[in-house]
């Protein structure tokens, strides 16, 4: 069995702690039982070992979250990147071409394809396993995961069932694309189930006989056509095209974390000397990541979130505009973290001419090299205020350590190693 | 006729706006007029002239406002500092003695004293001239304001009249300290007025006889006895002990702006592109001091304000015990006001060994010469960001310019003179 993961997303639906470089998915802001702060790729990976499933992993991802997923997962999954953004099709045709034609994998072993992002029980993993067996027994071509509503959501596709295969595998009659209420009502009434977008098929069902794909002699040769593969879901291109469909239910805890109102369900107020709410009237959470400390005082129903960013104060049945409403803030994200460490603009100045001084915190991880950095505006002071290293400008190397003051003029391309944790401030000297 | 404006207080009623060194009063969130930001200080200022007052005025206040004072009123004021802090019968007594043993005012010229955060009308000023005639028509040794009030409420003192002495002149038979609302309701229905803290008396009223002070034969003498002069407030001490008492009623607008609640009621939301009210419920008060925006989503009677020493979202009706919540967030106040510019804490960098990196902006007004800037702990890193001028170093100076990058080695005093308006970075070397 191959496990697929897919990473899309990013975007202000979690604004201002998640944006185009950080992906909600990405955001530690849950707990591992042992206590510490994970993501909910960390945990949707932590869950697929825990229900037993010790098969390799691959993420199907796009370019912009590879450091992010190395830094949460190491480099025990693989990832396939999109080269550039398409649709649950092309990127789930290009991650099986990668298993096939890369890692060998035979066309008769099965593939389940789920979200990174998803918030569920570890029944939910095990029901993979359960789906796994669906298509090895040959009951059907595709296995979908069928979510036991709680309610007549506007927000979801619904499932048709037909009559049992056996216990818990349930023929699939038709689909229904996300009702008004009333249908919704209607289909809950009559047994329909929520399309949870976890799909299980055999390799070759996907692969073999050209009937999605064209034929394709390697991974590289894939990756290069990768611009003439349908822009369109994979629910569109091939779940719905398939006649012999199973369903296996799941019926506990299933979650999109992808608004503040669900997230702020599912994390606890960290306690901490920077986060106070006093006078509550229930369900105020604060999450700060300044070094100012936040006070709420007699509020209710609320998400409080400060970051480098900026700072939403919003009622937490308000929250579904929130990412037209931030777009109006259009400001470039100011960190972004790398598999070597960090870069961050903790101030900007403002002076009197208009013009604005930008200062960086740079974070070099011990036995790390930067990328190249590179000030094209304004020659830049480096105070380095802890650990020590090199430096590499041009093709000269020079060791430095906290307390040295450089200076790098403008245009020129340096590179910063760290022998141990380097902290670094840099600063524009004529911005 | 003279002046005087009583100016104490600071805290954190206001907190993150108003703390240790910006006191309330100098918070510059009032529109004049003419559309420009004003302070509670510059509002009264600009309306004693208005209402046609033309005499000299003179501030009581403490060391830790004379820049703040200076500043926002220029030189054209007496400021009488206590060289300690009492209470209002020390600090009137001591400006009395100014007034009349450095300012050669004659013992029977009329002394007003008010509060210098009031948020009121032109008539209240008014009233002050009314106030003046009551004594120099030798109507009572000590005449009083009365406030109207709108409300039984127990957070004022109340004037308990007897008859008139003429129209719009009451003669005093006593007072009521902070009722209950009761009470307070009984002492509304039988004609009572808040006490406003504004007194006129003849300046030889306190003076002679020793009634109230020992003799003192200088200013600097009294100053150095200061220690000495009772703890007490001028109502108990003076006022109360008057037999002849009159009041002058006020009818017009009268406001304590030392809470979110009355301060938000007053002032507007200045529109600004890092301030976002979107789906608002009504009243939503966002003042953002941060260069970072700020979203409010679907609030209700709501202060949102973000400054440099911290956040704080609360609704407007539970803010009377900010003060007491707001001080469990002990934090130094990270920016700080001077007649020569300004220093502020802009950010800090905690490093792996727990030390902290605090990266100071300097702003040096054109023209001005900053105080003494050491630094113990560390050496220091200074980037001119804009501006020129010099920089001494014990006896040596040193013109400096936009783009220089200067060390100060630790514990080696230095200033900074501007000869345009500059701005400096100061970053600890190895902190």
């Amino acid at each position: 069995m191959q496990v697929l993961l897919l990473s899309g997303g990013s975007g202000k639906r979690l604004w201002p702690l998640s944006n185009e470089v950080r992906s909600k998915q990405f955001l530690q802001v849950l707990k591992s039982p042992s206590g510490e702060s994970e993501s909910m790729v960390q945990r949707v990976y932590r869950q697929i070992r825990e229900a037993g499933i010790t098969s390799e992993l691959t993420i199907a991802s796009n370019r912009g979250q590879k450091e992010s997923l190395q830094m949460q997962l190491g480099s025990s999954v693989n990832l396939v990147l999109e080269p550039e953004r398409r649709d649950t099709f092309p990127a789930i045709a290009l991650a099986c071409t990668f298993l096939h034609l890369k890692k060998n994998v035979p066309l008769d072993e099965v593939v389940v394809v789920l979200p990174v992002d998803v918030y569920a029980d570890l029944d939910y993993f095990k029901t993979l396993i359960e789906m796994e067996k669906v298509i090895l027994n040959g009951e059907a071509d595709m296995a979908l995961m069928g979510i036991t509503p709680d309610s007549p959501s506007e927000k979801y596709g619904y499932i048709l069932p037909e009559e049992n295969i056996r216990e818990n595998v349930i023929r699939v009659k038709g689909f229904s694309e996300k009702p008004d209420t009333a249908r919704a009502q209607m289909l809950v009434d009559e047994g329909a189930f929520w399309n949870g977008g976890v799909f299980a098929f055999s390799l070759g069902y996907l692969l073999k006989d050209e009937k999605f794909l064209s034929r394709c002699d390697s991974f590289e040769q894939r990756l290069e056509d990768y611009g003439q593969l349908k822009k369109t879901s994979f629910d569109y291109e091939v779940v719905e095209q398939c006649d012999s469909l199973a369903m296996v239910p799941y019926s506990g805890q299933w979650k999109d974390l992808g608004s503040w109102n669900v997230l702020t369900s599912v994390i606890e107020n960290s306690p901490s000397d920077t986060i106070l709410i006093e006078e509550d009237f229930g369900n105020t959470h604060i999450i700060n990541e300044l070094d100012i400390p936040v006070l709420a005082l007699g509020t209710k129903n609320m998400i409080i979130c400060s970051s480098f960013d900026g700072i939403l104060v919003a009622d937490l049945d308000h929250c579904s505009n929130l990412k037209e409403h931030a777009q109006k803030l259009t400001a470039k994200p100011r960190r972004e973290q790398f598999l070597w460490g960090s870069s961050h603009i903790v101030d900007i100045t403002r002076l009197p001419d208009g013009t604005e001084a930008p200062l960086h915190r740079i974070v070099v991880n011990g036995g790390m090299t930067s990328d190249v950095l590179l000030d094209n505006d304004s020659s830049s002071v480096l105070t380095i205020l802890f650990g020590n290293g090199e430096i590499s400008i041009d093709d000269e190397k020079k060791e430095i350590e906290r307390g040295d003051v450089l200076e790098v003029a403008k245009g020129v391309s340096y590179r910063l190693s760290a022998e141990s944790e380097m902290v670094v401030l840099k600063l524009p000297v004529v911005p």
